[in-house]
């Protein structure tokens, strides 16, 4: 067993903690002394011990002259928990394998430094790629404080979104939409324009698993036409923030107030500007956003540039119709110079369905990558 | 080495010569003797030699007692050459394992019968499925007299195919462009809407390589609007055939008399009907028609069911935009219970694109496969 080995089951035990450490990283901690595993732990949740901590605990004495391998660089700061770098050196560990350094300013490179200080041998870059890659969301955040955003759209191989009378349900294969609850659960909040509300009196929460944890409702709703009856307001499943624009009156917005779940935003521009619902999100420390549409959201996303991620369902049908919908409106854009450039980073087959994943193109990893 | 690595052998020979064979199948056949490839061929043109025959003559005297793999269950009647079965007898050869019988009542069961009258050994159906994959364009032939139909369409990852403007220009990679002129070298015919030619003014061929060897150009065009001096009627580097409405007058054809590689069909319609175009086709032996658009032409072809297989090409791209265009236009479906359901048969990667292949469910393989 090598480096690679133990760090890829560091980040197995990282990975099964998506979305429940936002705003923290997933972070994984394997414990090895002589070829044995002595030690494993995960972070679980924002202010609960980290997972160099629970692995060397469990790992007790036989930490000494052990390996430690790490998803992400040890914190040399007192944050909600005290520095794990001061627990690593007490441990008595002789290395310490990390796959990525932490850009969060208090940490980055300092960590290191400081475990080196005390005589531990340290490897930086073990599977970095894949470590990144789990902690996307977070990385972005930290670097932006701004949340990370998905759009996700599901349409027929034809690229329709519903029939021209509207008709969508349903496109894809029952996989494909239980994969969307899955993703739906590793976002701090779930975004849809009013339309889709009005449309659909959508629950969007995460039910397949339920685990009783769901993302953040966020509506977007200038004129607030949110019915007061409609699921995402009185189901009490989970908090529904709607955004809207400056002319939405104080009385408009108090007959929400009975539904203690559901906050109003009211910015101060007639029409939604979404770089300002993206900070007040960042503000509010969500580092990941899923944009569930409709098409005119999606098209807003589009032409703004302010997103970091598709993902499309695509169903083995053809629709047809030059009237039929489609899942990215807007106005769009004009020359094929002009058009957003993504990578395909994941080619998936969800039952009858096909699921592409495309990043936008050297936007968030450059900093860190090129070091 | 067992029946299959030598079957799969037989069909890498079968496969090389796709498009040439029209309106004769692809087949392959290798010899064996005592572990020992003694003989391999395959059919290489309509009226030339058949597989069968190729790898027998090559293995002479050691065709005896030896086995012969063909993909395609040989010939018994005198057709273009003298029946392979005669030839098969008269070689020795003990065993003939057989991918797929052929579906062509001159043959169906024949061949077999036969050989196992001489006293010969036969297997039928090793990689059965992919024999007639490779064939698939002469099997539907062979059942319905009409040519396979392959719908092509190039789109972003929103399903746009080009921009509000009308600019496509290049939604895909080269090498995804390079990948269809591949597949317009396997097809008889290449169709489009005289739209496509008016806008475009496309050559047609197949250039990536270029064997010279290029498909029939075939347009719909109601009212001959398809302009004198353009490309496919110019540049005589293939035939060009052009639909049109009853309407068209005598003269209006004459202009287009001194292109001796071009044709103008009338049919009795004032409006072109796919079945009557697809009828007069497969009545000029057309076994695959490679249909690329434009938009509306794949709309009729969506909404009339005619079509058999469809290839789409996607772009990591964004375009966004209600009034982009679509790759499926026409009237299409109102409710989801009408529309086009495909299975998806091939995902593959083309540079930084997607190409995916889907076909229609359970339209033609079932007679041959369920017996």
């Amino acid at each position: 067993m090598d480096d690679q080995t133990y760090m890829q089951l560091a980040l197995k035990l990282a990975e099964q903690t998506l979305g429940q450490t936002s705003p923290n990283p997933v972070v994984g901690a394997v414990v090895v002394n002589k070829g044995q595993i002595v030690g494993m732990g995960a972070h679980l949740k924002r202010g609960e011990a980290h997972a160099e901590v629970i692995a060397l605990n469990m790992a007790g004495e036989k930490a000494k002259d052990a390996t430690l391998y790490v998803t992400l660089e040890p914190c040399s700061h007192y944050g909600k928990t005290p520095p794990c770098t001061n627990k690593i050196i007490d441990s008595g560990v002789r290395r310490v394998v990390i796959a990525t350094l932490d850009p969060n300013e208090n940490v980055y490179g300092k960590g290191v430094k400081c475990l080196k200080q005390a005589g531990i041998d340290v490897t930086v870059g073990i599977l970095e790629k894949e470590a990144w890659d789990l902690n996307r969301f977070f990385f972005h955040y930290i670097q932006t404080k701004k949340p990370y955003v998905t759009l996700k759209a599901a349409m027929s191989l034809d690229g329709k979104t519903a029939t021209k009378t509207g008709d969508s349900q349903w496109i894809t294969s029952e996989q494909a939409r239980r994969d969307v609850h899955q993703l739906r659960k590793q976002h701090d909040a779930i975004l849809v324009g009013v339309g889709t509300v009005l449309k659909d009196n959508p629950s969007l929460t995460a039910r397949y698993p339920d685990t009783g944890h769901h993302p953040i409702r966020i509506i977007l709703d200038t004129h607030l036409l949110t019915p007061i009856d409609h699921h995402v307001i009185t189901d009490r499943q989970a908090e529904t923030w709607i955004f809207v624009g400056k002319n939405v009156t104080n009385r408009e917005k108090a007959r929400f107030n009975r539904f203690s779940q559901v906050k109003i935003i009211r910015l101060p521009t007639e029409k939604l500007e979404l770089k300002d619902v993206l900070s007040y999100l960042g503000k509010k420390e969500m580092t990941s956003v899923f944009v569930e549409g409709g098409s005119e959201v999606h098209g807003s996303f589009l032409k703004t540039g302010l997103f970091n991620q598709v993902i499309i369902y695509i169903a083995p049908k053809l629709i047809g119709g030059r009237h039929a919908y489609t899942g990215f409106a807007g106005e769009g854009f004009s020359a094929m110079e002009d058009v957003a450039d993504l990578q395909i980073t994941d080619i998936e087959k969800i039952g009858s369905d096909i699921k592409i994943i495309a990043e936008r193109k050297g936007v968030d990893h450059v900093v860190y990558r090129d070091r």
